[in-house]
Formats: structure tokens, sequence, C-alpha cells
């Protein structure tokens, strides 16, 4: 699976981990704008949860657009829709906010995330980020899909502690307690190919 | 948990007392504004009654406007999302209400809420404060939260009485019939860092 | 609860009685109006029947503005919101008509209501009052509460009949068959208190 | 019962027959008018198909208002609000129909509904009434009701015929098979008292 | 029940073939016009797949006014209502979708649809007609409601091959693919009685 | 069924192959457009998945309307109606992405798409193709259709190579990672006949 997350051309796609009864996976953020009146579409089989997750992202970041070097008139002309494949498995859980937030802001600055990256923790209004379950099964997914840097928050750094090193070897962590962290982790300063001008 | 709680820089961000089945705990009520038309958000995995709350919370800040320095026609330019953090966790019941709206009065206001202060109630459309269950539970999470000032109802007051005075030492308890009251006691006159002008 | 109902310094607070299978009760309907655009917005955990109630209320005070001196161009100016404490409890049934078309024409003509007094009853849409269940059990909460007059429907008064005299002590009763009557008896003509200009 | 259905002067509101599993017995279609915008609120705890006739009888008579000598710019300017006390009984079924449309006509007429007639049928789209159920015993709960004519489709004929003859003394029936002759036999020249000007 | 569709003077009222567990039966598919904004109403006790059809049919004839002779701009200027009777009867499936079209042309042609004449069959978006199931069954309801003529899909005529001769006496079928075939044999070009100018 | 595939006079329809319990077939995605505001219509009796891969295709393709050639204005304009017959039996899944954004692509371009061409494939918001299940099944249901050229993911490569290669004669398979690469081997660079001027 690696040249799916190793492209970073196309603004807001981010690398999630996520866990289910089978296991940790790898999972994907898409975003996209399309012209129109500032709806929100959120599609990939989501459960209420996740969906509250990007209600959440999006209202974040019109809350705090200046912050981010987003003019914020541009939310009331643009749709965005927030896609999580594969839409055959159901997903639910809020471990997927920081991946969304990061998915938006990529998407709204048309700036590249940075390679092989990957994230998981939830989100709350004011930016803080919480830590989230399944820590040892995702970093096993992300250590099998060749992820080299993992963003995680501070209260996830005892989870940590509790795996053989063996298993996190060639792994780089970033623990974090803000939104505002994993933004300047995670978002390049470079603007993605042919980056829309909004 | 002490800093989550301690840091008041944010408009918005209220603590709150829960109670369940496993316990008492405190909770965080957020809430945001973005540029909007008048649309409330409601998230945090919250049931049928704990939304309504919201509801009225809102709704009663729209009604009583001047009484707390708010200018009505600022209602009708923003959208506010309010959010009850952790996501995974199902949340209901009235006990939010005083909480939620004092979150509101910050965010409109754009006013420091008090540290070290938690809070627990139901509210109605007149302003009334009434009673809530779990008092004992919420109060040793308070406790446990180094939470210093707590707001009830006047009639919690002889559940307070029943309390072993050991367990209440170093809390300050303010009993309150109006929501009035709660605004008097949990909102500063200091304006929040970086506070919008709205 | 005295103090609770005698109060009756702010519109639209109405006391209404209850039955359930725990026994009688009194209740609150609360209303409020904010700037907006003639939206409803009815919250109190309460089911599909007391829901139509409102709906019923409001619809008959806007075809029937002139009729209690409501200027009819307001309806579209202002949401309204009718609330019904307590959120924890669930409430349904049609008997809170009454109370409800009270409460709103309190609201829109800034009216006290007359103290201790209490009602219950179901409306039509052409104003007729119908006789509710329970009647028995309402009238010891209403005494328990200290409530001095009742307005029922004419056809409950048979009920009242039944109950023995001593029950009835320091109550007086008003049986009607219109709204009107309703209206004419429990809407003073003083103006509440910082009385709203519509 | 009685003074309840010969009062006639308000307009909109029409005497249908109701059957369910305990018996026949008399219900109300109540509508009113308030300014507005064309929307239709329905209430009363109906089921689906009652809340269809409901629709379709609006439609109806929007499509031919001019039949019916309605301007047909007035149905933009009010909402319409269609209730069937009694609010604590769950109804639902086809054969309140006729009785809707005749109570809209009387509405938007403002005309008076002729007095000790009850009725009832299924409509459809293109005006046709249907046979319904039941008729045996909504004629008995009828009768005690002092109703003294009585409007059927035609194909309910053969049910009255086999009604024995002393349960229908003072009863007179009227057999029709489209709307226009329902509207004929029961809506009068004679505008209501204070009747609105739309 | 001859003379139900043996009148063909109101537009939009279009003969139907339905097949339930008690056997085939005849149904009537009505449609008519009001003033308004392009909304689209069906009632009728219909199931999911039954609204379908009548929503494919709605957009179908928009996409292809022209074909059908029909000024597009007209469709933003009224509302459409289908209806199914009868009310108490749940109906659901594909097999109405022809006959919803042809009565849709009907309706906005303002011409009367051919005597005597029956239909069955799915229709698709490009104008497909695809066979349906019950044609037996349907065939000996048409029979006894004395249509002389029947449209069914090129498809179902090997359905009709295996029916004894006897039965078919007295019917003429017309086999199709594709709707055009369908307006051609069920649309006459004479106006109905009283046609609305659209 | 070999003439309803071979048919692509028509904009919108696409061949797809689909896989239930009863083993595989194909099925036929159908578009239309009609005058509008931008809304679009899902019908034949989907799943919320399949539902939301009809929104992925819309969204992506407003987001990406210059590299297919449309004018972006144009989806402000427009209804778009996508449908999956037959109505009468349900379908869920994600694997009717390419077909359904090759049905708008060619709606919206109002060119052919290639005949004897079927496809299978999930999409995601940045116009990737992902695999899908039931290989065989579907492969077996296109020989039967006569189905020439087939479309898959890359990663179902390995599913071909497990069949064997008697049942592959006579079909050309394009193995694809990106939605480009579908739209490249299904649009012609013919208009369809009397194509509509968008
Ligand atoms: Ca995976
Ligand atoms: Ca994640
Ligand atoms: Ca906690
Ligand atoms: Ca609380
Ligand atoms: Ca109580
Ligand atoms: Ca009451
Ligand atoms: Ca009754
Ligand atoms: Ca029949
Ligand atoms: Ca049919
Ligand atoms: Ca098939
Ligand atoms: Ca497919
Ligand atoms: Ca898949």
């Amino acid at each position: 699976e690696r040249d799916k997350y190793e492209n970073n051309d196309v603004a807001g796609v981010v690398t999630g981990l996520a866990w289910t009864s089978v296991g940790g996976d790898i999972l994907f953020i898409e975003s996209i704008l399309s012209k129109g009146k500032g709806m929100l579409n959120i599609t990939g089989n989501l459960g209420k949860v996740m969906k509250e997750s990007a209600t959440i992202a999006m209202e974040y970041i019109k809350s705090n657009a200046e912050s981010f070097g987003i003019d914020p008139s541009v939310f009331a002309k643009y749709n965005v829709h927030i896609h999580v494949p594969e839409g055959a498995t159901p997903k639910d859980g809020p471990s997927a906010g920081v991946t969304m937030l990061t998915s938006l802001v990529s998407l709204f600055t048309q700036k590249k995330v940075k390679k092989s990256l990957a994230m998981t923790g939830e989100i709350t209004l004011r930016g803080k980020v919480l830590p989230v379950g399944g820590i040892k099964e995702k970093i096993l997914a992300a250590k099998r899909a060749r992820i080299k840097e993992i963003i995680l928050c501070e209260d996830n750094r005892k989870d940590i502690m509790e795996i053989k090193e063996e298993y996190l070897k060639g792994l780089t962590f970033h623990y974090v307690t803000d939104m505002s962290e994993v933004i300047d982790l995670a978002i390049t300063n470079q603007k993605v190919k042919n980056a829309k001008k909004l």
C-alpha cells in the first residue's frame, strides 16, 4: 500500500490510524472543494461520532481561519466534502479528529501534507488533542504501511512506553496537546501541484 | 487533569459536573463562533434532553441579550457550535444547562470564566436553576480534579448537608436560584486573550 | 415549591396540572421570544401529542391575534420557544393545551398571569376547551402547591363533584368551554415588569 | 354532545364519522388560516394515511380553486392548519377525506357548513368519492349525536340497505360519487359570523 | 367498476394493473397541478420503490419535455401531486412506472388518455420499459374490469403466451420497449374538457 | 440482454458489474439532467453506501470539472438524477463508483460511452480506484452479456489471474489506479445523438 500514502500531490489527503476488533489499520481522510454555499458533505459509511468529528473540524477551521492563514470569506463560496475510504467498512469513533482537521487545513491552504506521516487523536472545539485507544494495534499497522512519523496526544505517551522497543524501531513520535502543534508538524510550506486559487 | 480546567484563556470553555452509572466526573462545555446565519451546531454524542438544554441556553441568551451586555444583532451574523468532549462517551440529561449557558455568555461577551470553578444544574426558559441528581458523586469528582468552587441549585443544598464534612474540605459552595447569579459568579470582567470583536 | 408559581413577574409562565402513573403534579409552561423569523422551538422532553398542543396553541393565537389585541405582523419578527421543565421527565398528552395558549397570550401581550392559578384542558383549533383525565390527582397536587383557583373544562365538573368536599376546601373552580373564558380569567391587565415592546 | 356540532358559526368545522375497534363515533375536522407562505400543518395524532388525506384535500382545493369561487392567489399568503380533536386518540385511515375537503372549502370561502350534517368517504385527486368501512357503527354514532343528514359514497348505499329500518329513522342519506356534490350539499351560501376577508 | 375507468375527461388519470398476494387488480394513477414552485407530492400509502417510480417519471418528463411538446419552463411554475387510490391499501413495487409517466404526460399536455386501456411496466431514466411480474393475475383483473387494450413490456410477451387463449379473448396487447411507444399508444390528440392553459 | 447495453446513443448510460448472493450480474447506471438548481436525485432501491458513491461521484466531477472539459457554472443550472434499474432489487456497496462517475462524465460532456464495455470499482474523492469483491462472478456475468472489455482496479488483477483461462476468452481487461484512466478508456470523442447544449 506504499504509494497510496506516499503521494502527497493532492491537497486534503491525510493518513490516519484506525483500530477495529480485527486489529489496527491505516485509513485516509480525503477532502475536496466545489463551488457552492458552504455545505458540508460527509461520506464513508461513518457513524454518528465520526460525523461529529468532521463537523467539529469544519467549525474549528472556520472559527480559527486567520490563525491558519485562510481568508474566512472563502467558506461561504465552496462546499466541502470529507470522505473516508473504503465505503464497505463501517467506521466510527472520535480518533480521526486530528486527521480530519489536518485534511481541511491542507485543503483550504492548498499546501502539501508531510510524507510518511500518520496521526490519531480526538479534537475538541478549543483545539485540544485528546488521547484515543488502540494505540498498540495502530502502531503496528503504521509500521506495516511504512509510516515514519506519528502524531499522538501527549496523554498517549504512556501507551507507547508499554510497547516493546523493537516494534517502535524506525518510527518517530510527536506528542502534542494542541491542534496548532499538529498543523505545524503536518502541513508543509509547499503548495500542491495545480493548487486551486480560492 | 489539572491544567485542562485551569486554563481559561479561551472564551466559551466551562467546567461542569456529570454523573453516570460508573460515578461522577468533570466535563467541559466548549463553544465557538463562526461567521454564519444564526445556526446552532451541537456535538458530543448527546442525547435528546442534553441537546434540548443547549437549545434552551441559546434561546435564553438571545431573549435576554441586553441583560448580559450583548448586542442582539450579533446572533444573526454567527453560527454557534456547542461541543461536549469526549465524543466516545454518550451523554444525556438536563444537568449541564447552567454550564452551557455560562459557556455562551462567555462566548458572546468574550470574557474569561472564573478559574477552578465547576457547576451543575438544570436551567429553565425564565432563567431559573433547578436541582439535579448525583450530587455526592459529582462533588467527589470535582475534588479529585482540584476544583475550588462549585455552583449548585439552592434546592441541592440539602444534598451537600448529607455529605461527610471531610469530603467537602477546600470546596466553596454557591447556592443559586437564578441564572443571573450563576453569571455573576462565573463570568469575570476580563476579556479573554485575543478576544474577538463581534 | 410556593415561590416558584407565585412569581408572575415574567411573561409567559403559567401553571398547569399534570397526571402520571405516580400521581398528580403541577408543571410550568414557559415561553420566550427572540428576534427571528417566526420559528417555533419546543423543548421539555415532550411526546408527539404534547408537541402538537404547542403547535395548535401557536397557530390559534396567530389566527386569532386581533381578538387578543396582538398585532399579527409581530409573529414573523420573532421566534417563539415553549419549554416545559423538568427536562429529565418525559411528558405527553393534550392536557397542557390551555396552559400553553395562556402562556403565549401572556408572552405576546406582555401581561401578567393571575397569581395562584392553575389550569388543565385540551384545546382545539376553534378555541374549544375539552375535558381531560386524572382530575382528582391533579386537584390534590394543586392543593399541595397552595394553588387557589383552578380552570377546568365544563365537562370536567362531574369529576370535581365526585371528590370529597374536604379536599376541595380553599379552592375556587372555573368551568369553561371556550379559550376566550380562560384568557379572561387568567390574563391580568397589568404589564409584566420590564415588558418588551414588540 | 349536541351543541358541539350544532354550532356552525366558525368556518372550517365539519362533522365526520369514525370507526374504531370500540365502535363508531363522530369526529370534528377543524381548520384555520394564519398569515404565512402556504404551509400546511396537520395535527390530531394522525397516522400516515390520514395525513395523506389532508394533503390530498389541500392540493385538490388548490388545483380546483376557481370551481369553488376561490381566488388561487390566496393560497400563497396563508398557512393552513388542519386539526382533528381529540389529541389523545390515535386516528388513521382515508375516510375523513370528504370531511377535510369540506372543511377547507368552508375555510377558504368563509361560508357556513350546513347544520346537523355528517359525512364519511375517501377522496381522490380527481374529486371522486370512494366507499369506506364501518358504515353501520358510524350510523349508530351519528344517531346518538342527533345528526339529521349523512353524506356517503354511492357505493356505500348497499351498506345502508342492510341496516334495520328502525335504526335509520330520522336520518336522511345523500349518496354521492363526486366531491362537487358534497360541496353543494354541505356548504351554505351564508358567510360565517366575522368572516375573514382573504 | 366500469365507469370509473371509462371516463377520460380529466387529465392525468391512467389505469394501471397491480398484483398483490390476494390476486390482480386495476389501479388508477391520478395527478394534478397547482400553482407552485416545482414541488412533487406523492400519496396513496406507497412504499419506497413506488415513490421512486414517481420521482423517475417526473424527472424523465422534465428532462425530455420538448419531445412531448411541453414547454420546460412550466415545471417551475406548478406543484405536481401524484396519488394512487385507495389510501387504505399499502402499495409498492416498480410496475406502475409507465402508468405514472403516462399520467404526467397527459397532465402537462392536458390531452385525453385513450379509453379502455391499461398498462403495467417499470420505467428507467433513459425511457426503457422493463418487464414486471404477476402478468396472469393482472390480465384476469383487466378483463373483469372490461379493459380492451393492454400495454406491456416486450419481455412480458412470453408471459402472455403461457396464458390460455380463452382468458385473452377481447383483449389487444401492445408490446413495447420504450416509453415513446407507450405515449404514442396512450395519449390521444384531443384536449381534455376544460383543459388548463399552462 | 444484448441490445440493452450495445446502445450507447443516450448520454449517461454505463454498464457496471454487480455481485449478490445469487451470483454476478450486469447493471446499468443511468443519469439525466433537468433544468434546476444543482439538486441530486438518487433512485433504484439503493442502500446507504451506494448512495454515498453517487454523492462522491457528483462532488468529484464538480471539483474536477475543468479536467473533464466541463464548464463548472453548469452544475448550478441543472438537477441531476442517477438511477440504477431495476427498482425491485435492493442494491448496496461501493463497487458502482467508477460506473457512476463515468455516467456523469458522459452526461455533462454529452459524449458517447464506448460500446461493449463494463466496469467495477470503488472510487475515492481524490480519484483513486479501489479493488472490489466478487470478481469471478462478475466476469462470468459480463461474458453472458457479451461484454468485450472490462475495466478493473489494478489491485483486482490478482483475482483475474485466479480464473480459468477459458472463462476469460474474448474479454480484454484494463487495470487502472485512477479515475482519469477510466474516463480515457470509457468516454469516446463522439457526441451522442441529439446532444444537449448545456
Ligand atoms: Ca485497509
Ligand atoms: Ca485516525
Ligand atoms: Ca473524563
Ligand atoms: Ca453539568
Ligand atoms: Ca415536579
Ligand atoms: Ca396542564
Ligand atoms: Ca368522541
Ligand atoms: Ca380495487
Ligand atoms: Ca401498473
Ligand atoms: Ca438483471
Ligand atoms: Ca459496478
Ligand atoms: Ca473495497
